[in-house]
C-alpha cells in the first residue's frame, strides 16, 4: 500500500460517530483493494490534503476514510463486461465501510448526493465499478431532517383505515381523458371501496387535463363518495412539475380538494421534496421513476434501499417502489430490504408506508402480507381495479375480498366461489 | 405479435413531427422484440387506452409509437448477468426508435424525465435491459426551453479569451481552507494567468467556509488580480445547494463578486438548474456528479450524451463532463459525441461550451484540440495547477505554456526546454 494511502484509514473507535455518515460501497478493482480504497477516499473527499510548501494535513478532519474493507473474492473477470478499459494486477470484489465527515457537506441533500454518488466515487483510478450499497446516519444528524410529516400512523388516521394494508388504484386510461371521464372512473372506484384513487406517475398538469381543473372535478367527486359510502375516499394527485412551481401546485390542489399528493422523487429531485415536505398539509407520497436507470445493476450505481432511505429523510409519508413479480426484476429479498427500510427504527425520523408495486391485484395482497409480516403497507394496482370486467367499482370490491379471504384463512380461489368480483379478477388476471 | 402490439407503431410519414419527441433505445428481451417493442411504448404511455364498456382507443394521439426497430443480434446470454430473471424464449438486442406524444407531457422537465426514464421503460415486460442511446427534439418544442443564457460566444466575451480554450482551475486542497488561504491559491493561480480559478464540486456552504464569506474574499481578490494582470479573473462558486436556497445562493455569489456559478446538475435536479437559468445574471456551469452511476454501464440506464441535451437544453453556458484518459473510463467517441451534444446545431438552443475533464494539466490540451478540430472548449485541471511544484502561479502559467508549444507547433518536450514551469509539470505528471 502506498504510504500516502494511510491518512485514509481509520479504527471505528477513533472516530466520534457524530460526525460521520457510513457508507458501504462494493467495489471491483485491479491492483491491490486496499489503494484502491483509499483512493476512493480521496477521490470523494479532499482530493489533495494540503498547499504546497506548507507542512499540513487535512485529511484528519476532512479525509473520509476507510474502517473495515472485506475482500469478497479474486475475480477472473469483471462481474460487468464494458467496464474495464486498463487491467493492471489482479482483479478483485470488495466491500468497503466508510466513515464520511459530515463537516465537509452538513445537512443539505444535493451536497450530501455530491459526496455519496459524486465524480470522486465513480471515477476512482483502478476501481472500474462500484455500487453504493448502504448508508447510514447517526441521530444527531438525523435531526436535521425533516422526515414524513405524517407517516403510517399519521396515514392511517387520515384514511380511517386501522388494521389493513391501504388500497390505492392507479385511475387508468391514465393518459388522455378529459378531467369529468377522468374523474368518474375514481368515482366508481370509491364507491367500490377503493381507498386512495391516484394519477398515473405520467399523468401531469397538461392541455388535456389540466391540473386545477383536475383536482377540481376530483375534489367534488371525493366529496359525493365520502358522503354515499361514509367512508373517507381519498384523491391522490401528482404535482410533479418544475421545481418552482411544486409548492403553487400543492396550493392548487389541496384547496381544490386533493388530500394527498404524489411526486416523482428523482424527477423533480429530493431537495424539492424537501421543499414541499416542509410546506404541505396533506401526506406527501413517492413514485419510483428514475431509480432504476442507477440501482438496477448489481454490481454498478446504489442500490435501491439508499435511495428509500433518502425518500424517507426528505419526508414522504409513504413510498411506492419496486415490488414482487417478474416484471419488476428485483428479488424478494431486495424488495423486503426496501420495506425495512421505510419502517426500521431511524432515529427521530417516522416510519413512512411502503408501497411495493407492479402490476398488482387482489392476489398480491398475501404475498406481501406474509413477507413483511403485518398490515403496514399499500398496493396499488391499475389495470387490476379500473380494468375490471365489470368496471371499476367491481375491481376495488375485488380488492377487498382479496383482504377478507386472508383474514377467513381462506384461498382466495375458494373465497371466490361466493364472491363474483373476486371471480372475476381471478379469471381476468390468472385467463 | 399480439394484435393489441399494432397500436403502438406508426410509420414516421405518419406522424407530424412537431408533435413528437424521438427516443432511441437500445434494449435486449426475450421473445419476440417487435412485442418487446410494442410493450414498452405501452408502458412508457397509455397503459391502457380504453375504459370498460367504451368502445375508444387512446393510442393514436397518447401512445408512443415505434416508428423503426433493428434487431442488432441474436443473444446466447444477456449482455449483463444478474438482470434477467424470466427466460422466455430467444433472447434479442434491439435498436427501437420510439416517436413520443409531446401532448402527454408538455415542457416540463420533471414530466419528460418521467416519460423517457420512468417506471414503464424500466420494468417493461420481457425487456431486461434497456439504455436510452439518444433523444432529439423538434424546434418547435426547443423554443419553448431557455438553452444557455451566453453559450460560448457569450462566455468568450464574459472572459475576453478569443482564440483558445478557456483555462479552467480547480482550487485544491478543494476540502478544508478557510476562505482567506483559499483565496490565496486562486489568487497566485490568476497571477498565472488562469481565466476561471474554480470551487470544488464538493466545496459548499459550510462551516469552516461560509458562501458568503467565501464569495467575498475571493470576490475582492479576483477584483485585485484583475488590476494586477490587466485581463479578466473569473471566480466560478459552487452554488449547489437545497433547490429553496439557490437563488439566493445566486445572489449573493454575484453581489459579492464571484462571476461564474456552478451546479452539481442531477444533485439539484435539472428543473432547478432551469430556474437558475431564468435568474442568473452570469453564466452557470456543469458538474457531472451522480450522471456516472446511470450512464456508465453499456447496455443498461441512459447514455451521456442524453444528459448533455438535457444539460444544454435547461440553459447550462458550460458543461464539465467526462474527457479523455483512463481514469475517466470513457471512450474518445463517448468523449467526442458529448462535446458534439454540447455545439452540434439544436435550432434555437446556443451552443455550450464542452469542459471535458478528468485529471487534466497542459499535456491534456493537445489531444483535445486534435480530436475537437478547434478552440471551443475548456480544460479543468485541479492538481496540476494548485499541486504544481512552484505552486499555483507556475501550475497556471504551465497551461498557457502548454498552449503556446501547440500553436508554435512543436512539441511540448521541446518546448519545456525554454520553459520552466511546463518543465516542472511534465516532471511532476509524467514522474
Amino acid at each position: 500500500m502506498h504510504d500516502d494511502s494511510k491518512g485514509f484509514f481509520a479504527l471505528d473507535r477513533e472516530l466520534n460517530r457524530d460526525d460521520y455518515i457510513t457508507l458501504v460501497y462494493r467495489f471491483e478493482c485491479t491492483g491491490d483493494p486496499w489503494t484502491a480504497a483509499a483512493h476512493l477516499c480521496q477521490e470523494q473527499s479532499t482530493a489533495q490534503w494540503k498547499r504546497v510548501g506548507v507542512d499540513e494535513d487535512l485529511r484528519g478532519i476532512y479525509g473520509s476514510k476507510v474502517t473495515a474493507l472485506e475482500v469478497l473474492a479474486k475475480l477472473e473477470a469483471p462481474s460487468l463486461p464494458g467496464m474495464l478499459h486498463h487491467i493492471d494486477g489482479q482483479l478483485h470484489a470488495a466491500l468497503v465501510h466508510i466513515a464520511y465527515p459530515i463537516i465537509n457537506f452538513g445537512n443539505r441533500i444535493p451536497n450530501l448526493l455530491t459526496a455519496i454518488l459524486g465524480e470522486g466515487v465513480f471515477f476512482c483510478p483502478s476501481i472500474y465499478a462500484i455500487k453504493l450499497m448502504d448508508i447510514e446516519f447517526p441521530d444527531s444528524y438525523l435531526e436535521q431532517f425533516p422526515g414524513p410529516k405524517f407517516g403510517i400512523k399519521g396515514l392511517r388516521a387520515w384514511t380511517g383505515i386501522k388494521d389493513r394494508p391501504l388500497f390505492m388504484g392507479v385511475i387508468k386510461p391514465n393518459i388522455g381523458l378529459d378531467p369529468q371521464a377522468f374523474s368518474d372512473l375514481a368515482y366508481q372506484s370509491w364507491l367500490g371501496g377503493l381507498d386512495i384513487a391516484k394519477d398515473d406517475e405520467m399523468l401531469c398538469d397538461t392541455t388535456w387535463s389540466p391540473f386545477a381543473e383536475r383536482t377540481r372535478v376530483l375534489g367534488r367527486a371525493r366529496a359525493d363518495a365520502e358522503q354515499r359510502t361514509g367512508k373517507r375516499c381519498c384523491y391522490l394527485a401528482n404535482i410533479t412539475d418544475e421545481v418552482d412551481r411544486l409548492l403553487m401546485m400543492h396550493d392548487i390542489a389541496v384547496r381544490n380538494g386533493a388530500d394527498m399528493l404524489m411526486l416523482n422523487a428523482m424527477c423533480v429531485g429530493l431537495s424539492a421534496v424537501r421543499m414541499v415536505r416542509n410546506h404541505t398539509q396533506v401526506p406527501v407520497v413517492a413514485h419510483f421513476d428514475m431509480i432504476a436507470p442507477f440501482s438496477r445493476v448489481p454490481g454498478f450505481g446504489v442500490s435501491s434501499i439508499v435511495v428509500t432511505k433518502l425518500q424517507r429523510l426528505v419526508g414522504f409519508d409513504a413510498i411506492i417502489g419496486i415490488g414482487l413479480g417478474s416484471r419488476m426484476k428485483s428479488t424478494p429479498e431486495e424488495v423486503l430490504s426496501n420495506t425495512r427500510a421505510c419502517t426500521d427504527p431511524m432515529g427521530p425520523i417516522e416510519p413512512a408506508l411502503p408501497v411495493p408495486a407492479g402490476s398488482q391485484w387482489a392476489g398480491s395482497l398475501k404475498p406481501l402480507h406474509d413477507m413483511i409480516g403485518n398490515a403496514d403497507f399499500a398496493i396499488v394496482p391499475g389495470r387490476a381495479v379500473f380494468n375490471h370486467p365489470a368496471g371499476p367499482k367491481a375491481g376495488a370490491i375485488a380488492l377487498q375480498q382479496g383482504w377478507d379471504a386472508i383474514k377467513a384463512g381462506v384461498s382466495m380461489e375458494a373465497y371466490a366461489l361466493s364472491h363474483e368480483e373476486l371471480r372475476q379478477s381471478i379469471g381476468d388476471i390468472l385467463g
